[in-house]
């Protein structure tokens, strides 16, 4: 069995771990933003464009580090510098 | 055993892993925001506009996790660069 | 031991364990909406009908990370690329 | 040890896993939505026409997470494709 | 070692584990749902004919759970299709 | 060594495992629907009949599960068709 | 290595996990159901014959579940049948 | 490697494990129901008899599911079936 | 590799983990009953005396646990009747 | 299998790995801060300057463990002195 | 590999995980019991030497199984009996 | 397979996992402190300035962990005892 | 492989995981006894004396076990008698 | 594959996971400690000076155990005795 193999299996598992993984705690944690936002809401009405402004600021922090993960996975999906090695070498 | 088993074992199940793992923070990030929006409709039913215009910008931000798995998931199964590589190495 | 086996076995597995995993967490949060929806209903009963319209939405798009699961899990069992690659080479 | 075996064993051990891991989720999460209908009732009873109606649709929609579940095992157990290839490629 | 051992030792495993795991989530499920019933009946006794129904109605639906589980487990045991397979072809 | 061994082997294991992870969910289930029934019978305590009827009810469909799991494992132990069969096939 | 050896083996562990495994659930379940009924007495002593009578009915019910396992643990070491068969078979 | 090496050393391994996981569950549901008894006497300090009397045979019963494990670690350590077997085959 | 070390290594490992898991829960339960005592102490001053005393049983009752899983550990390191056998049978 | 396998397997690995754990608990971190803020302004508007410098603060200071991470990701795909001095060793 | 290496290997594992994991237990349990003390301290400070002298007789009992673990981990580093066998046997 | 793949392989995967798992504890203590201190200036907006200067205390003291374990990271990646003293041996 | 190997490698490994494992019950006990002393001081200032010399014996109580695990880690890395006894034993 | 190799990977990895997994404890629980700190200046800010310095010494209680990591991590290092013994036996 070839270095072909054992990279090239070892980028897939990863690039859908990586995301996988990396998606559990963006989406518990945005959630859970959203949720206290829109109890915020309802308990203070006339602050609705603080709430929004500073949730979305807030979203866009915690999707960051999903936006981390992706980037992991598709580098090793298609700009894996690992694989284009072993590729070289065997060509 | 070839290359081209453990490549493709290996895509089948990391393409259903990553969705199926990936599914699980969003669908509970989920299910918290909308309770929470549920709730607060009841408790201030005024505002029940600005509630679901949040609610369902908060979803889509928490649903674009689980659409990052879905997307690695499928690019696995039919648009496999280690995969593509190792059928046209073997033919 | 030939390649059929190893993509079978694997796509197999995969095809369960995918919808079983990914089952877990929409049941849990719809659960959970449904459970507040119905306490909002008795807080609230005026608006019920905008409590279950948001629930109804809310749920779709809970509903949406099982259907994924679903979806890759019927790719897997009945339109598996890999397979369908290793039949044709094996013939 | 043939390929027979094999799918076959991940066949029968897949059904049941499937089934069995997909069934915690919807029982929980039924649970919580069954339990939370009775606390509304108790609380607000003019209101169970309502209640119940809405728990109804919320248990179809959690209940149909188990029953992908329940789908994909029976497919596993009697019309399995891998399996119906490896027994035809046997004889 | 046959298939005769492998299937048989898998349908075997199988079967156990099915209906052990499928169990534990119908049964905290039930106890949930039992405890908020008895609860709301504490709450409001004039309501009582309505929660036991809505109890026994959200029951059934939580056993359903289990019995595909019990089913599955029974299909494994005494009508499984692999081990009626490898029976006819040992003989 | 032999189907007997493995086929044995598997079966004792199973036969235990079952009972015991079975036995968890019930018995929590359980605690928890007897906790909220003697909490409803120390705060109603005139609807103490219907409670406790309620309650028995509840126990009899929780325990139900527990006893899928116990018949699963008596069948294992002494009415086990795999262990029949590579006895019969052993003499 | 014999079939002696690992019928032998696999009930000596199995007959310990049984038990051990199977006394987690209800020594909890029966620690809530326990401290429940204190605290209903204290909230209520005019009701402590009901209570007490519930509680033992309910800690016989959860007590079942753990002899269920302890049944089990002393059939795999004492009137084991496959063990029966592997000793006849030696003889 | 012998029989002997095989049947002592599960034995001993088990008989620590059964009691080692058996006590977590006694010992935490114990503590609980000493808890709720303390803060049952701190509540109603004149039912103290009934609120010690309780507890004691709640502790009875909790306890009774350690003594199995305790009862089963004897056995395997010093009334061992599997283990009497071995050494009389051996001499 | 002999039995003696197979035995040997047996008893080391589990003697270790008996107690080292055994401590877990009683010390969890202490804590809590111990915590609870404290919490009734400054609730009901008064009652100081009968507070100790059921602390002090129920600390027994769980410290009793703990005690089993010592008990087994020095068995295993002092009095291993496995250990004995496999040392008079290598002189 | 040369150490060029190895190395880059490892490096594959691992970069998929850091970022996906090491996001889990900034985004859960951050989710619950963001949260907090939420409330806190729908509870003391006058303060909101003070609450969202506050929480960009916390939110940067939390992020920092997220991009540690990254920056290890990075190195390990694109810096990574393992992997060059197996190469430079290979050529 | 003689039985110096292995019994000397699983005493050394063995004396580290022992204390390691036994600590766990009582350092929550004690942590437990004395914020339950400060707390009731600053509800009923005229009890303080009531609830001290009860805090030490608790912590005491919840140290004691931490020093069981203790007392196994150096028995095993520096008076291991299978240890000393090994050694004699080896001399 | 040469030290070199070893000791490489091994500081590549510390290092990853070193960072990536002890970003979990910080971030969930910085996002726990961070929460608390925008709770306490909404509660008591006139002690921002002690507030905000204690948290700022607290981040960092929570912070070092986090750094701890980047520079063991950083010192595995660049800085690697073993590492040089393998690559020295082999040149 | 020598007996050094296999004791010294042993020995490095649980060095570290002693403390390590040992560490996070002692630090998680203490966070929770510091918190309530804080809690206690803001609800009773004036037994600030009393509830830091309490503290400050419980965190003494709960700080020896972190240290036996840190004796414990030491004695396995400069005073281990198995690594003493190999070395003499190579020498 | 040399004492060198084995010695050396498993301080590497040990080092690493020493203070990876040691960081969790003392993050949460100074995360706790702070946040409670918080809670009480809002609550009680005239006892602020009390406050702060009873949380620093907690602080540095707690920090401790996390510095036990860290000097134990440094010491597999940079002054590892079994390294030093296996690379002075090598030249």
């Amino acid at each position: 069995m070839s270095s072909i193999s054992f990279i090239g299996m070892a980028s897939v598992i990863t690039a859908g771990i990586t995301i996988a993984v990396g998606a559990i705690g963006p989406a518990i944690g945005e959630g859970r933003a959203v949720a206290s936002a829109l109890s915020a809401i309802a308990q203070q009405p006339d602050e609705k464009n603080t709430i929004t402004r500073t949730l979305f600021v807030g979203l866009a922090m915690i999707e960051s580090t999903a936006i981390y993960c992706f980037v992991v996975s598709m580098i090793l999906l298609f700009a894996n510098p690992f694989w284009d090695y072993v590729i070289s070498a065997a060509n």
